[in-house]
């Protein structure tokens, strides 16, 4: 009964007997083996159009490198208040992108709300040097919050972010949860909404370490192969993540992956809703759950062996918690079973 | 007959089967698992003290974060001039260190001449604010040469480092390479001849993403986990790094496959030594192998088969190539065989 | 009738005397002159210890210099969220400490709420390597609300700074204009109340460009003259900058003039008061203050020649502006006189 | 005899004279004056073309906001051996520019030679991410070894910068002394040679603090407003700057000061050369003179009252010393009198 976090989990199967199958023999190093530039070419396909993709060893380089790729003297980004770029990555996004600000918007269910984006980027007035300038959008899809944002909520802000000339970033650490969950392609939930930069994971759904920094706006990444390297991002045995993405594409893997982690998240809620000793902060349709309990029942889950992180409001809105009551948060993933989910929610009682 | 570069090897196969057999279960993320603790101890075994290990993806990142923990406002560290960390890194350790500078230092065969050494400290007088401050000392050990610091010239260059009250940092990527040509035990090789922090490589030894940067003296590292962290280097499935250091130190395999690279090395040099068509441009006991051939020659090893990187000199001193003749490159690895080597020599004729 | 800033005001007459006096002659550059050495002595004076000071080109400098030279990776440095360093310094104190983050904490009248910043450090628990650590509280002494820090309130603030082990720095733009209006010495304002470094302000109150970096705990500052000359702040002809210092300190002509600003702020504020066309948003001790008008009084008030900016809500608290009135900002120095203001409040009807 | 340096003098009669009467009055701040705008206008003038101008307040920060400006990541620029920006500036331009990289240049007399900076190109061959890529050519103009680039040197090393597609900047920290040493028009020695950017410095030739920022080519300078925010380097009272500038350029005080400067310096070389003690390191026609004399001598020298630094070989080249013999540096300014060099010359014997 282990919530705590998709990363906990190790590899699914089919990556690690991948990675197996490929670890014999020379290759080109730095991305230039044929495996590299087949997984290259699927990221085409998947995103229908030529896209620019560099893989990468972590979700924090992949969103640093992107700001870094569009990055501004003076610059501000806007992203949710919770999102990963602000809230964990202990100020990589600013450090690899010259001391870029990130300013944090807030919004229920983490998710940014339009008017008040609009109104934190009108703080910020053109040629006013003093406060400095806008310089990308960037929102987490699936969010902190296990939601996801609609088609109609990315088109809004995508037009926001085009209204100021802003290039917009999907931080897709959970790109595939968000991806089933609204039933999209990847085209649909990035290129035709107007998103122009992809940090693609791959880790948190059945990966050991395969991140990708997609550009749908190949223009945009003239000088990302320089900027990678400088970061020390660039793999000298890159297929080994080559070949993790190569298992995770074949026959739709990574889309199985994430409906089955979102199921367990979905068979978690309905439980929770069930039972009489818990309450949902909020419906979350990716693989995050977000129970509210007392305090007394929470221990009692941890006694009995229920691993997962305690969630601290005020966090995507103003859930009041009574004064005996605690959030959790749970997280599935490709090793979530429905024995867990079960004996778990037979804990709630 | 692909000599290319060790970094064209997979991963060796007991690497690839400890990394599947960790694949199953559920770990604690970024570092916490049981068998990252296991691993860290074992590097302090290894090193025969206590020490301060952070697991990292790549060599660069290794040598950067080395440079960033010891970072001085002005700083100046000096390394031989073909050193990894100036030729090899697209700036990756000015920009994580703030932009400190690397200042290339003289010597043949790949090793700084400390008469040389002490000339380019001098030329940064204490307090002298124009100029910089000097920061630290790195070495290579092995070298980009293919050759290695013996114990006395690296207390020599240690004593150097001491007076003038720089850290001395070991690029290691190479280094167990080093080690069994030395015969010398890890401590021996490092703690006993004053070096300070070693960025330890296992990815170029048979490793697919394995690299450690160890800190000798754990006061140094103090802030290291943050900037680990802010430089987008921690991994959270880091136990994939850890199962490829535990199988990498099972049984000493580390020690096995050096052994293996430095003699089909070894076979190669005493092979060019005996034909009459190519000779050394040097002796180098590590992994990597030097010979002069003519242009000719050259082409026809391409044609048959033969990959290989040509060298140009200036590298390592002044070796005076006729008109007609070219450097190369051979680097073997625990992929390379006997019969490899033995073809190779063949085509020499 | 100019009260748009402070710094639209020129140099005041005695230093620019003074530094047309010290224009001939001959003398060490880099801040080796006699007139530099004897200003840095006045500074052990004026804050009744030894402390270490650099004279720096503009106020953001020395904040930068200052979050610069305490700088931790990861960093997050506290600041009210009207401070100079957050609102407007185009993202410099960022830039120069690696891209440490700055957060905002709310508080009324331009001051920080100590409970808000307790619960805002709070958010960065110790070893929490994701986050980002705490590395200092920055304040601004008198606020850009025109109030001032009373003992009182700075002594809180820098409780909680000692509790968490963060350098408390005061950013004295405005020093002079605090320090009269609280009727204080230098030491008790600082020194006594555990300010650990502090931005000393000349330009505002009278000098043409003169600011300097104190450290109170001179041991912050042993990197400080590298710090300072890589950020290019270090002046050759630095005596232009001690010639202000040194007539700026005689005879107290710098407290002089700040309560000459204070006290035409202070006759604008009475005005006001009693006016039946304005009233306070609140009442400001140092040289700004903060009128609600009618929008239409503002633009005749406009027309009639009287120049000011225009303050938008949220500034400071929620003063609710009636849906036809506009907050002013007026701001006062040396070269406002009691007629400026009387004509200002003629206006006013 | 004071021939330290040229920032040892203070401001020109004339500077400080404007300085004053600027002081009193109202004026925009940040460079919004009218006085701002008309110094702009008459650098246009100067240029003979629109050109974008920037007041900032050192010569390094000219320098550093250059190559921030031209930035490109894993970036090289290349500069003479001896140049200020990697010589004396503790690394700013590197801080500056994300960590990009100088690379020295050889050649005689303080001026690179156009073959080794096509060498020292061709070690960065285009596309290959490992090395970084080549960013910029600076040269100093007048050098630091008081020679100057005739204008075929100045067009040699364009063509190799065009060729390249590498942006030219030019340090002119003693822009001046160069041009009347030339005879040429500002766009004679710079727009019509091919020069993007020019570090225009006015300090040392008898300015308190003015230095501009000048690109040719505006299209490069659009981020520059919030680049030289982001660096602390926008002084609130610009005028103070302007005044300078405004003074400067009245009735060509500018190229006066530099001819005086000059003059005194071919005055000490002539007194050099005839004097049976002393001779020349090399001929210098801007202002700065290097005699070689016995070490006996410098003492004398020195007991006498004459103040200089010694310069240390190798400097500019070979320039073999005798075993008791040391060279000098002398430097002429405004300051600097026809009684001065006298005085000093009857010294030498």
């Amino acid at each position: 009964m282990i919530f705590t976090s998709d990363n906990w989990a190790g590899a699914h199967p089919a990556i690690s007997a991948a990675l197996s199958a490929h670890s014999n023999g020379f290759a080109p190093a730095y991305g230039a083996s044929d495996l590299d530039l087949k997984v290259e070419q699927t990221f085409n396909e998947i995103f229908e159009q030529q896209v620019a993709v560099f893989f990468v060893g972590t979700g924090t380089a992949a969103n640093s490198l992107a700001l870094s790729a569009i990055n501004r003297p003076g610059g501000v980004s806007f992203c949710h208040r919770e999102a990963h770029v602000i809230a964990d990555e202990c100020g990589a996004p600013e450090f690899f992108s010259s001391g870029s600000r990130l300013v944090p918007v807030n919004g229920a269910e983490g998710k940014m709300d339009p008017a008040t984006l609009e109104a934190e980027i009108a703080r910020f007035p053109e040629g006013f040097v003093h406060g400095g300038q806008p310089m990308a959008i960037t929102l987490t899809q699936a969010t902190e919050a296990g939601t996801v944002y609609q088609s109609d909520e990315i088109r809004e802000i995508s037009r926001i972010a085009k209204a100021h000339g802003l290039p917009l970033h999907m931080d897709g650490a959970r790109f595939a949860n968000a991806l089933v969950a609204l039933d999209l392609t990847p085209a649909q939930m990035t290129v035709e909404l107007g998103v122009d930069i992809v940090s693609f994971g791959g880790t948190k759904n059945g990966c050991w370490c395969a991140e990708a920094l997609v550009f749908l706006n190949p223009d945009m990444a003239k000088q990302v192969p320089f900027i990678r390297k400088r970061a020390a991002q660039l793999f000298s045995k890159s297929r080994f993540i080559a070949a993790q993405f190569d298992a995770y594409f074949e026959n739709n893997l990574w889309l199985d992956i994430a409906r089955h982690a979102n199921a367990m998240s979905a068979r978690l809620q309905a439980g929770i809703n069930s039972s009489g000793n818990a309450r949902l902060a909020w419906q979350s349709p990716a693989n995050e759950t977000f129970p509210i309990v007392s305090k007394a029942l929470a221990k009692q889950l941890t006694a009995k062996g229920a691993m997962f992180y305690e969630w601290s409001p005020p966090r995507s809105g103003s859930h009041l918690l009574g004064e005996e009551e605690i959030m959790l948060r749970l997280v599935t993933s490709f090793a979530t079973t429905s024995e867990h989910v079960d004996q778990f929610i037979d804990l709630l009682g």
